[in-house]
């Protein structure tokens, strides 16, 4: 099979060529869509590489999910409705298996997340995954990484450090107990966390996906809106594996560890309980922090409000 | 360097925040956009892998140029005005040298092109680029393979064969003699033919480009359009280098070869000749068949109207 009949055969079925806004979608030189009128269009694109960013023995179902929920959560992130996605594919060789495996996995997850393929391409390389992913927001409602202010807390979604316990676990199976299957789950198919990241739009001053790990990406927002934070390490809201660990160990894979795909936001001061619970009922949320004026300084606050230091911040390509 | 440092460096300075409809740019999970009321989205991606698209000693100038060209031309080929790109970047190391030669290439075509770079990411892996590009056109005016009607006359700018003649001449250098420095030049850098893309806009029934070569490419128009053609060998407007090779030899570089980036167009039956000295003064075009009714039969007329047949229709991965 060439690449034409591989897309035709396994990607092409399930994409009608006309839903809702999209004119045309995949087979042309390009695909057409219309954004409504009252909506800004939101673009981000991430790589996943064999051996980097999953174990070369990931199963094929697992790679089309991860793929697509790495980028996923980048729309959560700024508060978009998901439309359209594009693939690249490199695949070593042509393996009819894999590929059936991979794109029912790649097909389901996204119809179940309302999101159209539109384009892309196979080629021959080792084996990575490229997507590219288009979502939709009311005109400057998008969610932004620059808009914290002093005063406001800093919350994130769920627990953290369970993916990055998972990966340990994987990588070295004889050093950690065996991960929960939630833990384990949270590493293969981490949940973007869409509807919660909407329901943000018009009440967060910032937001992030914690896809580094804590401390390098709230970073990123402390330098995009040159503030400073306070976190407290006894409010970080652990993985459960994590309390078996001793406590340096414990902090390093829920601050540093990355792969979780929760959200960090920042609340304005004031904020009503009514709304915590509100963002609670859909996913639970914990506050860990507060914005201060120290311009870029992120303080861990330990026992007896001593400051914490790790080392590691954060998995980043080319150090 | 880290990834975002290398990006911060080599990549973010060239590209304001704000620059007519780019709302954010790189920096954020996600960059926004807004699309103009009376406009279409057109959405196009191209991966690039070393030592299949491009040989692996290519100078990282050219591969910049190439990787944003080939994208430039799916743009040319649907008739679109392009506006952003995003960038994934895999390479095996941490090599300023070539990021500071790869960057300055492709920040300079893209300067050239009025072409944003909004975002993407760098990973640890074989060398290979990929590039997702925007473009806008006026709502319903892309050009698209699926119009072409019969008695419609088959149309090609430029000339055939000059990168197919210049790669045989890169990768086998006593078979053949040496290229022109143009038709060199076509296979390092081939010239997205924008301009007239945007020109065919309320003319043509149908667009594509020649990237896999011409039969390959015009079966296409012919498999979405629903119709058959037939093409005359002797209208087709060779590259220079290939008169002095045996017919058989030239008839498959042109037609099979790929990489020439021109475009293959189709114009109703009655088109003025006003109109093509037009589209002639834009760059050259000539006409090579027509559109017939024989559903998805691509016939070359050779000598004395006899069928021509060639083995070869164009590159394929996984073949």
């Amino acid at each position: 099979m060439n690449e034409f009949e591989i897309i035709e055969q396994y990607f092409k079925q399930v994409h009608p060529q006309s839903q809702g806004d999209l004119v045309l979608g995949i087979g042309d030189d390009a695909a057409i869509v219309t954004v409504p009128e009252d909506s800004e269009l939101l673009i981000s694109m991430d790589t996943l590489v064999a051996g980097t960013h999953f174990p070369l023995e990931t199963a094929p179902e697992d790679i089309a999910y991860k793929a697509l929920a790495v980028n996923l959560s980048d729309m959560a992130a700024m508060g978009a409705f998901p439309r359209w996605v594009s693939l690249s594919l490199a695949l070593p060789e042509n393996d009819a298996d894999w590929l059936k495996r991979f794109s029912s996995s790649f097909n389901q997850f996204s119809n179940e997340e309302s999101l159209v393929l539109i384009g892309g391409d196979i080629t021959r390389a080792p084996l990575s995954v490229t997507i590219q992913i288009h979502g939709i927001a009311p005109k400057g409602k998008s969610l932004r990484r620059d808009g914290a202010g002093i005063g406001d807390s800093i919350y994130v979604t769920g627990k953290l450090g369970a993916a990055a316990y998972a990966y340990q676990n994987i990588i070295s199976s004889n050093s950690f107990p065996s991960p929960t299957e939630e833990e384990l789950q949270r590493f293969l198919r981490p949940e973007p966390r869409i509807e919660i990241g909407i329901k943000l739009r018009s009440i967060a001053t910032s937001c992030i996906d914690i896809s580094d790990g804590l401390v390098s990406d709230l970073n990123h927002i402390l330098k995009a809106s040159e503030v400073g934070a306070e976190i407290q390490l006894s409010s970080i809201p652990y993985a459960d594996s994590l309390q078996k660990l001793d406590k340096d160990k414990a902090i390093e894979l829920a601050l540093t560890g990355g792969d979780d795909y929760e959200l960090c936001f920042t609340l304005p001061d004031g904020v009503s309980e009514e709304l915590v619970n509100e963002l609670h009922s859909i996913y639970p949320v914990h506050c860990i922090g507060k914005i201060n004026k120290n311009n870029f300084k992120l303080d861990l606050m330990g026992d007896n409000d001593q400051i914490y230091t790790i080392q590691k911040t954060g998995y980043r390509h080319f150090n």
